[in-house]
């Protein structure tokens, strides 16, 4: 790994990705599960609702420290622009899902998200395996989101 | 970065030291805040409570990784000893504070917990400085919880 990077700088920018990623989740807080969301009918597999607090924070700081192995060995190169693209995709989910109601307008999101993470993680993976592993449990995580929202659109029609 | 490790086996391994850190605070999940740590006298800038949540899962996301990231280098040698040390002061700190309501031991006990964070982050940091700096938010964490927990002491005596 290049540790070219002074060492402050280094602690700065990975402070730096973790704020910047955290933004993400910051536009769904206004919209968050309420009366709408506990009246879905909902799968027998559908996770408790305390998972997904600890299980984003967890994907989220693995995701930062991700593109910060990827700043750190080539700096603003080429593989960090699909990061963005899938952060800004990630953003977007929750205001569609849980502030417009738009099952199925989720749907198509999250798989274009879905579509974005791997492209991100090859990307990534090129540079340093270690930081393509560190997007495993996202990209594994949101094909189970994206199964859970494709079953919630089927079962809650109109 | 050594990248000798076969992939399947970094990311099963990946998994084990988020799960295996995600342990700690289990210990304590069964004593927390309550009645009693309501009724605490408490500093103005005592944190509000929805932040400890994220922000611990945040901490031991970034301290997993770095154990990852230092097994990668060197496999299952010296400097992962002092990580499960204060690991386990991690998960001990707890049910002191919440469990026993033990304000003063407590306070030393996260004072070696903060020592064994330092120690733990120095060898780390000879190995992977990257490892290193995932440590830092986590020990200034733990100095502000120390500082906490003093302040929590002197205002609550008995």
């Amino acid at each position: 790994m290049s540790e070219s990077s002074s060492l402050p700088r280094a602690g700065l920018a990975l402070a730096g990705f973790i704020v910047i990623t955290f933004c993400a989740p910051l536009f769904g807080t206004a919209a968050m599960p309420g009366v709408w969301h506990a009246a879905l009918h909902k799968p027998s597999w559908n996770p408790p609702a305390w998972i997904f607090g600890p299980a984003w924070t967890l994907l989220y700081t693995l995701m930062a420290v991700a593109a910060w192995l990827v700043w750190k060995h080539v700096g603003w190169r080429r593989p960090l622009l699909p990061y963005f693209v899938q952060l800004a995709l990630n953003a977007a989910w929750t205001p569609i899902f849980f502030g417009a109601h738009q099952l199925g307008w989720a749907l198509v999101e999250i798989v274009a998200l879905w579509v974005a993470i791997l492209l991100t993680m090859v990307g990534f993976s090129r540079v340093s395996k270690t930081a393509g592993w560190l997007f495993a449990p996202y990209l594994a995580w949101v094909a189970f989101a994206a199964i859970l929202n494709f079953t919630l659109w089927r079962m809650n029609p109109g």
